[in-house]
C-alpha cells in the first residue's frame, strides 16, 4: 500500500476548515492531514482543540520546510494563491491552489510559468465543479461533436444570493485590495471555469457591470457581459449576489442540438436528426409548417433529459482525492493548474470592459487591467 | 344594433389573406371585410374567387375614397405602414397598421403626429400578442407592484425559425431596401413590444448583430442586446431565426419577487414574503445557511404556477374586434398605434449600436439611424 499524502492547510476559515473535515471523516482517499497553518492566534486555539495531533504553525513557508506535508492546499485570500503556489513548487511541494488561481492574470501567468519549470510536481486548482458528473456529461457531448458546432451559449446563474451581513463579516470583504473584485472573483469563478472548460474561450467580451448596486460594497453584486467567439459565436453570462431566488440555466445551441441545464440538476439534450444547416437549405417554408402544426418536435430531434444528484461537499473530496491520486500515481487532473488562468482572464475582460466602457479583446491587455485595478485600490484607500 | 365596421385590407398576401378569412368565418364581431386592394393582378383573382361580393381596389387610395369602408388595415410591406396610416387618417378612415409601425422611427414619429391631430379617427397596431392573457397577468403584475422595482429582463426568443426557403420567396424579403432588417423587424416586434409595455423602455442599449449570420441574407439572422434602463435595471434581449428547437423564456426580477415565462405558455410567479433588500439587511449569514440547507425556498416566498393555452388566429381576431369596438364605442384600445413607435425605437437603436460598435442612448439620434440605414440600402444596391 502506497504512503498517504500528507497536505498543509492553508487558512483554518470556513474552506481550509471544512477540508480539515472532510479528511479527518475519512472522506478523502490517501490523504491525511500533515499540518495547519493559520496567522490568527485565535483559529491556533481552535485547531488544537479539533486536531489536536496536527502539527500547527502560523507561518506556512515553515510549515512547508518542516517535513510534515507533502502538499498544500491554499485557503487565503484570492491575491496570496499564486504567491503561495509558486513557493510551494519551488520547494517540491504539490500545491492544491483555491479557486480563482489569481485576481489578475499577470499575476497568475507567473504561477503557471514557474509551475511549467517544475512538471513532476502536482500543480491543481480547486475546480469541484468539474467533478460534478453533469458538466462532465455536458463536456463530452460538446467535445464529442454530438450537438455539432457551438452557436451560442447563455448562462443566467444567479444562485449566488449574499445579503449585506455576508459581506460585513470581515473589513478585507468585497473591497478592491481585499479581494480584488466581488461575484466574478468570489463566487461565478465555478462557472467561469466551466463555461471555458466547456465551450472555449471568447475573443471579445462587452459587460455591464454594477458596482455595490443593491449592497453596500465596492466591488460588483451584478454582471451582465457578452461574448463574441471570433468563429459567428456568441454568448451572454449573467451572475449577481441579490436574486434571492436565483436563476440557475445554461444553454448551448448547436449546429446539430441543444443542451439545457437547469438548475445544475437537470440537463435536456436535443439532437437534431439533421444538421440545422441542412435542413435550412432543404426546406420549404410548407414543410416547415407541417412541422410546426402537425407532425410535432418529435419529427425533428431525439430529446434526452438526464438528472444529476449531488452530495454536498463530495465534490471537494473528488478533487482531493483525485489530486492525490496525482501525487501517487500520475494520474491525470481533472482540474490542472494552469488551467485556473482562463476563468481569471474571463473575470479581468469583464471587469475591464466596463471600466473603459467599451469591448476588449481577449488575450486580455494585462498591464492595462493591473493598472486600472491598483487605481480603483487606491480610490478605495482614500474614501 | 350598431352597424358593422367595413373594414379594407390593404394587401392580400399571407396576413391580409388570413384576415379576410377570420372576418368572413365570422370570427370578428362587429366587423365585415368592405373592400379589398392588392397590386397584384393575380391577387385580384384570388378575391375575385373567395370573396365575389366584396370590391376589389388596386389603389388603396381609391378604396379608401369609394365609400365602401370605413377603416383600413395594412399589411404591406414595412415602409408603407406610415405613409398608409397617414393617408387614411386624413380621410378620417380609421388605421389599423400592421407591425412595426415602420422601419425608422422618423417615419414613425410622422405618423404619430399627424394621428395626434386626428383624436376622433381610431388609430391601432396588430400588437396582437398584447390579447394574449399571458402577457397582460404578467403585466398586471408588474403595474401592481407585487414584485417590487424591476431589476432585471432577460428574453430569450429564439422560436422564430425561418429556413432559407422563407427568405428566398421574394426578392424584397430579408433586403435593407425591402424590409429594412431582419428578425428585429419582422419577427421580434411582438417581443420588443411586449417588453416596453411591460418593463418600459431602457435609457441604453448596445448591442452585437449578426447580419446573414447562418442565411444568406443581407439583414440580421442573430441578436444579442443588453439594455439598461437607466435606473439601475438591467435587460438582455437574445433572439434568432436559426434556431429550429427554439427557446422562449422572458424572466423578470424585481425586488419583491420574480416572474419566469416559459414558452409563452406557463408563467411562474415567486412573490417574496418580504422585500429582498430587507432580508438582505436583516439576515445573518447563519440565517442564510438555514434557509438553504433546512427550511427550503417556502419559507421565503409563494409560488404560483399558471398554465394558458393559445387558439391560432385568436390573437389577431381580438384586436381586430377591439380596434372595432373602439371605432364604435369607445372601448379603450389593447394596443393604441401610438404605442408601436417604442419597438421600432428598440429595433433601430438595436441596429445602431451593432453598426456603430459602442452602446447608443434612447430616444434615438434618428437622423442618423436613417443615414446609416441609406448607406445600408445603397451599399446592397451596388452589390
Amino acid at each position: 500500500m502506497m504512503k498517504k499524502v500528507r497536505l498543509g492547510i492553508v487558512g483554518l476559515g470556513a474552506q481550509g476548515g471544512a477540508y480539515a473535515e472532510f479528511i479527518k471523516e475519512g472522506r478523502v482517499n490517501n490523504m491525511e492531514v500533515g499540518a495547519i497553518c493559520d496567522v490568527d492566534p485565535e483559529k491556533k486555539a481552535v485547531a488544537e482543540e479539533k486536531y489536536p495531533d496536527v502539527p500547527f504553525y502560523d507561518n506556512y513557508i515553515e510549515m512547508m520546510e518542516s517535513g510534515n506535508v507533502d502538499a498544500i492546499v491554499t485557503c487565503v485570500p484570492h491575491y496570496l494563491h499564486p504567491e503561495m503556489g509558486i513557493e510551494a513548487l519551488k520547494r517540491d511541494i504539490h500545491a492544491l491552489v483555491e479557486k480563482p488561481a489569481g485576481v489578475y492574470t499577470k499575476q497568475v501567468k507567473e504561477l503557471n510559468k514557474f509551475a511549467a519549470t517544475k512538471p513532476e510536481v502536482t500543480f491543481g486548482i480547486m475546480f469541484n465543479q468539474r467533478t460534478n458528473e453533469l458538466y462532465q456529461k455536458v463536456k463530452e457531448i460538446i467535445d464529442n461533436g454530438e450537438i455539432g458546432e457551438i452557436r451560442r451559449t447563455n448562462w443566467i446563474i444567479t444562485t449566488w444570493w449574499r445579503p449585506q451581513g455576508y459581506y460585513d463579516q470581515s473589513a478585507w470583504r468585497a473591497t478592491w485590495e481585499g479581494e480584488g473584485g466581488g461575484v466574478l472573483v468570489n463566487q461565478a469563478p465555478h462557472q467561469l471555469d466551466l463555461l471555458q472548460w466547456i465551450a472555449g474561450m471568447p475573443k471579445k467580451v462587452y459587460s455591464n457591470v454594477k458596482y455595490g448596486y443593491q449592497r453596500d460594497i465596492a466591488v460588483e453584486d451584478e454582471v451582465t457581459a457578452m461574448f463574441d467567439y471570433g468563429n459567428g459565436a456568441t454568448g451572454v453570462f449573467i451572475t449577481a449576489t441579490h436574486d434571492v431566488m436565483g436563476t440557475d440555466r445554461f444553454e448551448i445551441l448547436g449546429d446539430n442540438g441543444k443542451i439545457v441545464v437547469d438548475d445544475s440538476k437537470t440537463v435536456t439534450i436535443k439532437r437534431l436528426k439533421k444538421p440545422e444547416s441542412e435542413m435550412s437549405a432543404t426546406m420549404s417554408m410548407q414543410d416547415v409548417m407541417e412541422i410546426f402544426m402537425g407532425k410535432g418536435p418529435g419529427e425533428m430531434y431525439d430529446e434526452e433529459v438526464i438528472e444529476f444528484e449531488s452530495v454536498w461537499g463530495a465534490q471537494h473530496t473528488a478533487v482531493m482525492e483525485n489530486f492525490a491520486a496525482n501525487v501517487l500515481d500520475g494520474t491525470p487532473l481533472l482540474a490542472p493548474g494552469s488551467d485556473g488562468i482562463n476563468g481569471v482572464a474571463l473575470a479581468n475582460a469583464i471587469h475591464l470592459s466596463s471600466w473603459l466602457g467599451k469591448e476588449v479583446e481577449l488575450p486580455l491587455d494585462e498591464d492595462l487591467y493591473l493598472a486600472e485595478l491598483n487605481k480603483k485600490i487606491k480610490e478605495e484607500k482614500s474614501e
